[in-house]
């Protein structure tokens, strides 16, 4: 049976556009001329800070357009649906594409925060706050407005794994279920996930149950000859000679190199409970990549500091989390990734996203598998790795 | 029915060690002096070239010792077995392995000729002498040992298209019947696939009927968050803090790249009969990057330069060549893929390599395949694809 009326869709991947009094409303009085603010130039809505302009990309907010009108340049609120910044609006969109449940990752701030990261090192106070008020913002107005319906998730201040404990200790005392981390913190100038440095952090997912979620492009890197070659020099931007269509093609690999990087680190075995969740990178790459890092860890494990007792493969099932929204190739393979650590994704408002269509194509995709598999992948996967039950 | 006697296996991608004598007995009497040439330094064997050191790595000539003894560290020749350097002894070694045919890649130059790439910006006439030194010795002294057994590549002056043309139909003329090339030249300070420089090199390789062979690496590129990014910042050399089995894992992410920049670029519409050896890259990651780059063409071309025709997926299958050693979940999906694209390698002698075990690991990947499968798989696809027919 393929996916029936008592499914519940809980989606594990979708973006909000933060509204324009997001930092206004809540930056400290001394810190507010200094934070996110939305300015009209040229007759586009940009976000000012910390001495840049930031557009509003067309493709994050392309939800109810038809694909002839997309494109890349800046957006006004108005150019968008409201269901992109106004939660009241977002629970009636997902009510039309048949989605009970939705995980919003940030837009200015970068889906992991890369914006405040950068400018850290100019204003660190200023940083903090701006990533307090962006987790106050999104679980007490936005989940607020629907508790049921959106699931908690924070950002972290990145540029210090101290400060990142504590504030994932502090929102997940107030309800969230996750952290938005970088999928690398090398491209943001940080040791990688083979360091020490993150021990913290990682203590406080533990202790706090709080999932890691690894969105592809969180640690601000484009995956691609073209995009990531030119971005890693630092203070230099050249314009890319490939069309972007390459590195959204291609953004998985970025999720492919970061939970190789944790399977090879050790950080699995020192923290036995951490669970992280592969945000938008499909799923039909895993039995792959599984398969190959199981044959090095297999023939190289005498030389290099990888000797521990455990197949790259299992603790990958033992800790990580796939989703996909549309991959016919992942699903049809899916028992080769295990069935209990697959969830769906739905991506609203961006490119990837079939809203208003999402409950419709979701049925396509899974109508040959079976019903108890279905259940897990749609809903209750979802559900016991954010430990957000069903309350109707 | 698995693997036959009469299926003579006919490997994409193996490796030779260049012996100590190779550019000093090729290069024109001037420029002797300033060629490659084997020095001892702390009893290792190491080419001298450009104001350089560059070691012979060990895990490249790891061919008959056990797991234990493998390493990073440099190597003499005497530690190394004779089939690394020698091609009398490697075609006794491809006996004993079951091989009937090797395609072998360049150890010093880099697997594209990145080494004399970097050189040719301080002395251009030397780096050009230095490729066709490799070519020289490649073609007349090491496939003239067993011509059946050897299929002829060459390498390119990649610094200048024109004189790569020139060199890839001079190679031709000669016998070569594939070309190594980065597998992206961005990394190399040169305009990616997408641009019309590299016009000349696909035009001389449709006339003369060479394939491009993509070998991962081939671009001086090494994936991973931990190695790319600092890689990347010209004449920094950050010690990565992450193992290098992180790299080992994900070099295939070079190819997922590599091959949807070509989807993408219009070259292959451009040059219809152009043909891509992805080598090294095993081939189950293809049908997730073949969706997901038909997903991306039908919802982005309409804004993007991609507009074409042509899915990326029937592109990828009339001019694109995948291969493996052992994979066995991208061979249980071979259809998805197109078992007419499919070819093995054996990766003599560095550490993928199962030798002298190729022959009986090959027939067990292959154990659950059709004999007509297998006979594509094992050996016609890879003599049709570099025009090696058999001779016995």
């Amino acid at each position: 049976m393929p996916l029936q009326d008592h499914h519940q869709i809980v989606s594990v991947d979708d973006h909000l556009v933060e509204h324009p009094r997001v930092w206004q409303d809540r930056l400290p009085e001394r810190l507010k001329d200094r934070g996110p603010l939305i300015v009209e130039e040229d007759g586009k809505h940009l976000w000012r800070f910390d001495g840049g302009m930031y557009p509003t990309i067309g493709l994050n907010a392309v939800a109810g357009k038809p694909r002839e009108e997309w494109g890349m340049d800046p957006v006004r609120y108005e150019d968008m649906i409201p269901g992109c910044y106004d939660p009241a609006a977002r629970v009636k969109d997902m009510d039309i594409d048949g989605v009970q449940a939705a995980l919003c990752f940030p837009s200015f701030p970068g889906f992991g925060g890369g914006v405040f990261h950068r400018s850290a090192a100019k204003d660190p106070e200023l940083a903090l706050e701006c990533v307090k008020a962006w987790n106050d913002f999104y679980i007490d107005e936005w989940c607020g407005t629907a508790p049921d319906r959106f699931i908690p998730i924070c950002i972290a201040p990145t540029w210090d794994p101290e400060l990142s404990a504590a504030e994932i200790r502090r929102a997940a005392a107030k309800g969230a279920r996750t952290v938005s981390f970088p999928d690398s913190p090398v491209p943001l100038g940080m040791p990688s996930f083979h360091s020490r440095t993150w021990d913290p952090v990682w203590q406080a997912c533990e202790e706090t149950g709080t999932v890691v979620s690894l969105h592809f492009g969180s640690g601000s890197y484009v995956p691609g000859f073209s995009f990531a070659a030119t971005r890693a020099i630092p203070g230099e931007m050249v314009i890319p000679d490939a069309p972007f269509a390459v590195a959204i093609t291609i953004f998985a690999t970025n999720l492919m190199w970061s939970s190789v990087d944790l399977l090879f680190s050790g950080v699995l075995q020192r923290h036995p409970k951490l669970q992280f969740s592969l945000a938008e990178g499909g799923i039909g790459w895993i039995p792959y990549i599984l398969e190959r890092a199981d044959f090095v860890w297999e023939r190289h494990r005498y030389y290099q500091p990888i000797s521990f007792d455990d197949r790259p493969s299992d603790l990958f099932r033992q800790h990580m989390w796939g989703c996909f929204i549309d991959d016919d190739f992942g699903v049809k393979n899916r028992h080769a990734i295990g069935v209990d650590r697959i969830c769906l994704e739905i991506d609203f408002p961006h490119s990837d996203s079939n809203w208003p269509n999402s409950r419709k194509r979701a049925a396509e995709v899974l109508a040959d598998v079976p019903d108890d598999e279905v259940t897990k992948i749609a809903e209750t996967n979802a559900r016991t790795m954010l430990r957000f039950p069903r309350t109707s």
